[in-house]
């Protein structure tokens, strides 16, 4: 364990941020060093300052760690974990880069930069390949990766199966989101008990764009979106955690619901993703019960990291419709940044 | 008020049969004489044998009524509301029919016969027409009448006022639907509370027949389907009353969000169905906040009978998508029943 | 209607300040012509500035309202109703009060001043006495009343019942509290979600209090509080509207569960009070059902303003136990409020 | 693991019974040879006949056993657990008995019968020593034993330090309790969304007895409860497991609250039961946030074996109130059976 590579968590109070302390809780790679946080807090111990919202106590650990500013000055490690908002991570994400870091990011504010992968190691490990082309464009000795929007996380894994196997064409997805991917304090109660909102701020984009970069490929300088369309409806409803997607799908060869549940079973993850610390496997778990996956029943479902899909049948338009479940939170967010990082070292893009 | 037609209420003790109690409390054209309810029930007060549900007490008047068993014998006024069970419903609601009644069925037996219709006031009134052509054929001096299911009702009517405006090739439907939609006791506390559940049983196959029913017309002796195609996921949430559903569709005549929205604002009802004590006015309420039509503000629009739309917005694959919202106890189940009751005494279907 | 008094209600944007808007909406006595709001919304339209939060629509006539300062040179109209918070009104309520506006404060700052009424016009009517000595004692030509804490509310009513009947001597109360009653954004849903949260900040020493000053009498210059005592617990729970407390009750004269029932039956408002446009009447509602009464079944019983009281039964320790419910932000906050306005309308207190 | 002793599950399909699959899987004690349910599933697969509501699959072992009738002819093992409503248990637990199987009950059936101990290992484990009287007494070779009702669980521990401390003389006791404790299906969701019931049917009247007998002592051949008397309020919310409960307690030797603390702090399990595989470590944990137990942040406390403690502050009638939260389907039901069966075996009734 002592030779565990040094971290930093940037925005370490809030609610991703707290999912990273828990995460990185005796991670076998990774070790917490520095903790930022907003101004305000700075100077404070950890402990105090952040009203700590999962189940669960704090790691002792980090209940001692005296929280630094959010600058390179201050955390400026081989490795960050970013939850910052995406309104100061266009900012500091690059200045940290450019001091050395390798910035494994939840924040969106690099997502659709055309030199910056959004990573997904069960699905486009591949697209880790841009870090040399973006170190070199930029002048940076760090570089900067993303994960998805925690929505378009689940989505993704689904149809990369579907598209390796069969190709695609056109895809329909309406969502049912949990409250904890807006943060905390997030919704108000009033506004989600014996209700659900049909509408959530910025969502529907990233999800009609995000999934087709990450099943794109690098051409060149760039990441190229693959060419199939998308269009999306996100709502919230009163769940914890866990995102829920209705997928209807256009595949290139038109496939049979049973051909389509083999294809999710026998997806595998490339091969330099198969084995890492956070790695899920399997990568999907196909329910059969007519009534799964459902998000308090599934979302730990390989503790919290695959994707869980069910109700794989005929679509009257576009031949198939199903259902995706993801973790929003750990697989969606702080778990996927970790699963990024445990990536990026692996194929060497991180200082020792 | 002495004029007031006599009625039975069938399967009154459950949910949907409350609703009705509520509704016809007062209602300028109905006084309720009978009520039915199972055997283990019959001969017992309403205000013993039915566990009331609903905010709000009972009527006095119901409370005091000795329950009647389900059968032509006790209860065959010209006009019964029927909130039976498809099963129990299939045999019960034509004995009824042969004795003379108008059958106004909330049930799901009999709304696919070719000779039945399916019939909002506000969007097929000319489906009426078919009752004259069922008497002949069946040899019925009553008739059956059914409302549609609670799911499809809202859907229809935003349906129809597009319909009307540009024609209709494709809709995407994916449903969060009340919790009062499956009855009573209905689902477990403990699958909804932090859940939503991507199933309900038989729910996506009428949602993808019923809607196409609705909007096709009389040819000879049978109603003919319009001929657009539908496709419907349908989830619990955990929501008391009122279905939401995310539509994306495909146009004849492709338009602009604007030009939908003004076709929602200036549709109306058919001349004979505007004046009704159920008509909603306006019959589309369309909203223009970015998250509504939201279930708890905005279920009892219209006094539950209106159609609330909203989130009008560019589908990048169909063209034009947004948010309904329908009141599922009300104007989709018992309200809706009445509404057609109101349309077939204006149109003299009912012996007085 | 020409007649009506010009009222004005003071932070009218927030949740209380909304219903203030919703029940003076066509109020026998009084015309809204005057809504303040913070600095930041002043000049804007009242339908711009506030975010509506209550089932239906705002009224038409408070959308195209103008802003103004909370201030008495903006609005110190003969009669305002406050919904401001107490760090606010601890200083602004005193300077209308001296301009001569009889204030109708929701808020706590001067509930336990002991020249200052907490008014229940069903229960302390003759505490409105204490006008005249606080005109006096502070050189006011308005002055200040405040409608209680809404937990305290229900359980006053109830505990006035027994106190008349019986006499008290000590009350056990634990609460069940509606999240409406922490305002808006107020709790966060990921808090309250599958989940109750033990502690409201504040909560436990008013209900401990309030009650008993309400049921004490003016003595002197000063209004002195009853000699029974009060331990309590306050909770929050996933309801939108409506406390329930759970009460056990050591009485002087110790009673049947017959006896206590019989006289919450008979309570009847001081003849002054009864006959009020807000007066519920009932004012105490015994249900006799095992499980009632319920928040969402009867929180609106008597339009919000009825007291609801069920399973009476015998307590090992003090007698009597019961529960007791009450609309928090009806009778417990903005009907309150009317409701003491009405009575000090009546009563000559208010300049016309 | 070859020498684990064999044990059965009576009811092993609903709730609890699935609660002690779940929790037995993998038991350094137990090993599961033998599962009993209803006539209706016996012959049937565990896998096909139990419609598994916990989060997690099943266990595979149990997915392929065949379910048995619930008769000593079929699982008299030295050792069953039983999850049988009170009903059925009255008749089937003696007949095991009888045939010489050690029965841990959850029912209530035999709670209260002067020779049946109510067993928490931590509280009151030298109760076991009724295990012979009661054998020679009724004619077995085998025995009951039973854990309390849930609610009372957490309420007993408490209690127990407080007894050991200060003597306890008076007790106010109103519950929060989860759905869970219900069973399945239980409570309808229509019935509990934005809305708590106060009501459990047979609830109220245990609360006040069993944690007296819990805290009582053997004298001859009975159990002898504890004199201090209690009065309780229950009420069920929407919270899927852990039961809060909000108490008030007079004891003999009046106590501050950092006294009260202390003694829940320094409380410790009877030197027998500190080992055991389900041993809590520590009994009791005391929270010291202002608004903590919560159920869904605290009921995992200890692997849900736990009792957990917060905010202890000084009582006006009755010196010192608190608030307890106990996890109700694992300490308070299938996990309190299990920790049951390891004291006893420990202390040598259980026949190897």
């Amino acid at each position: 364990m002592s030779s565990r590579i040094p971290v930093a968590v940037l925005a370490a109070t809030g609610s991703v941020g707290q999912r990273f302390i828990q995460l990185l809780d005796c991670h076998p790679y990774f070790k917490v060093v520095a903790l930022t946080a907003s101004d305000r807090t700075v100077g404070q111990k950890y402990g105090e300052a952040c009203h700590w919202i999962l189940p669960g106590d704090m790691p002792d650990w980090a209940r001692e760690m005296v929280i630094l500013p959010t600058a390179p000055e201050s955390a400026a490690l081989p490795l960050v974990f970013s939850a910052l908002p995406a309104d100061i991570a266009v900012d500091v994400e690059p200045a940290f880069a450019l001091a050395g870091s390798m910035v494994c990011s939840n924040a969106s504010a690099y997502r659709m930069a055309p030199d910056v992968s959004i990573l997904l190691p069960e699905v486009n490990a591949d697209q880790a390949g841009i870090i040399p082309i973006q170190q070199k464009k930029r002048g940076w000795s760090g570089g900067i990766i993303t994960n998805s929007n925690c929505t378009s996380t689940g989505v993704t894994v689904a149809l990369k199966a579907l598209q390796d196997a069969f190709g695609l064409s056109k895809v329909f997805a309406v969502s049912l989101q949990a409250l904890s991917g807006a943060g905390y304090p997030g919704v108000p109660s009033i506004d989600i008990i014996d209700n659900v909102i049909p509408f959530i701020k910025g969502e529907e984009e990233k999800v009609e764009s995000e999934p087709r970069k990450m099943l794109g490929k690098i051409v060149g300088e760039s990441i190229v979106p693959a060419d199939f369309i998308i269009s999306a409806h996100t709502n919230r409803v009163a769940v914890i955690d866990a995102h829920m997607v209705c997928l209807s799908v256009e595949l290139k060869n038109s496939s049979s619901p049973a051909e389509v549940v083999a294809a999710f079973r026998s997806y595998q993850a490339p091969e330099v993703s198969r084995d890492l610390p956070s790695s899920p496997n399997p990568v999907i778990v196909v329910r059969e019960e007519a009534d799964r996956p459902q998000p308090r029943l599934d979302r730990m479902t390989g503790k919290g990291m695959a994707t869980v899909v069910g109700r794989v049948r005929p679509d009257p338009i576009f031949g198939i419709k199903f259902v995706v479940l993801s973790h929003n939170t750990i697989r969606g967010a702080a778990g996927g940044s970790i699963y990024n990082a445990e990536l990026i070292v692996k194929l060497g893009y991180v200082k020792k």
